[in-house]
């Protein structure tokens, strides 16, 4: 049985700190020094099964999408969130965050706040007659994620889509699902190969846009060799959907907005993007 | 052979006029009454070869979104747009609207300023590495759109889709062009029925967005029995999408892109509902 868990502490600076660029990456260096959790956080699978989400502070995640820094003064406090999937539950695991850190960005004072937990097959987005998706930080969605399983797409450049196609996010989720869920959770629709093609499809013709704000916006993800600024373009902002009723679907649809709502959706939740927020209107 | 022939007229009111919400309605009317043009305009085919697009007035197109009423100044000089395709090309049409025309909404004065005029089959719009789609007027693409043809979609709810997903884009175009092509001209991937399914699902891979402006508009089309308003909910602005090289297909949705330059895309154009311009970046 899989779980899906999401912590959030409190951290608080003991001096002034010049933030990195992606903000995840404190939070990223403290985890990768943890016991059990650190493996997760070196893997390179595809679909990982741990999402790190930015620095939260004053209602707004922070991330730098200019040369500008970004600071956190002393004794002010914001939050971090990550989110995983695990088949082990141990509170442990969450107690084994010492509570004083020292990263290459300064020391900090962290405090778990908050632990949400649920079994991955009991997760669901409930999505009723409208949903609302919010993309709380930026969202990298690839152009492959609907690419069918009989072509083959080595060849074929990796761009990410800046509109939240219905059909981009749910092949996505049903990647992430089915990677990390055992074979009693696994939803397939027909063959498993072809399953987050085909639920993509039918999520194009399940859910219309009735309003939205989006923005694109370009992230600073580091520096490459010659100091120059390293981006990725993703996007933000909200979409309400109108869901039209389909019975069959509906259930897979509310498990993979579900598990969104932890894991988040799309490429690079590792380094904090793709938050999203789904919630019935 | 078909054609494809796109017309403009200055139009200037005799007197100060109240426009009907939908302002392409005037032109409508003036064609209704036109020998060879009127059935065109009166047919309920489902992808019309004919579009009718709003009166054009200081940069921008008129339509309503609200309670209140446009009008257009005695003497102020105005502009309207109508294209068709046609397998017939009779200059004489279209020098039979009369250069007076007397309408339920006022009288007016009507100068053909410009036809453009090519040949289905010679129709395109150059892709390169950039092209850039701007809708003119607010766009209605069915969610019915990318419906597989082995699906049954009579039970399914027609709802518009508020973002221009590529597939919606491009099986709109697939549908129109193969409904106005001859044999010769008719654009076939394996099975004709399968055709705008495929070109759509080929669309989502090659474009990718890499800027945009976008928001949905509520217009006024009309008034129902009891007087209230009666509205549809589509989209206005741009969107910049970078295209992958896909040789097998770069044809296909340069011509397809091309056609959208002459008779828009999607639901109600024959109402001035989807003017789009596709320009290469």
């Amino acid at each position: 049985m899989t779980f899906l868990i999401s912590a959030t502490y409190s951290v608080v600076p003991e001096r002034d700190v010049i933030l990195p660029p992606l903000t995840s990456k404190v939070l990223k260096y403290v985890l990768e020094g943890h016991p059990k959790i650190g493996s997760l956080v070196k893997s390179a699978k595809k679909y990982k099964e741990i999402s790190i989400f930015p620095l939260f502070l004053r209602g707004r995640y922070l991330y730098s999408t200019g040369p500008g820094v970004m600071t956190l003064r002393a004794k002010e406090r914001a939050s971090f969130t990550f989110s995983l999937a695990s088949e082990e539950v141990d509170p442990e695991v969450f107690e084994k965050i010492p509570n004083e850190v020292s990263t290459p960005y300064g020391d900090f004072v962290m405090i778990l706040e908050e632990i949400r937990m649920t079994e991955l097959g009991e997760v669901r987005a409930e999505l009723g007659h409208k949903v609302n998706v919010r993309f709380e930080t930026p969202t990298l969605l690839s152009n492959k994620y609907m690419v069918p399983p009989n072509v083959k797409a080595r060849k074929l450049r990796q761009m990410n889509r800046l509109l939240p196609q219905p059909s981009l996010l749910i092949s996505s989720l049903a990647r992430i699902w089915n990677s990390i869920a055992t074979p009693k959770e696994v939803i397939v629709l027909g063959d498993s190969d072809w399953t987050p093609y085909k639920l993509g499809r039918i999520a194009d013709v399940m859910f219309a846009e009735v309003g939205y704000s989006l923005t694109p916006v370009t992230v600073v993800v580091g520096k490459d060799k010659n100091g120059n600024l390293r981006k990725t373009r993703g996007f933000n902002g909200w979409v309400k959907y109108e869901v039209v009723e389909a019975k069959r679907y509906t259930e897979s649809m509310e498990k993979l907005l579900g598990l969104a709502n932890f894991l988040g959706v799309g490429r690079s939740r590792g380094i904090g993007f793709g938050k999203v927020k789904v919630e019935r209107v």
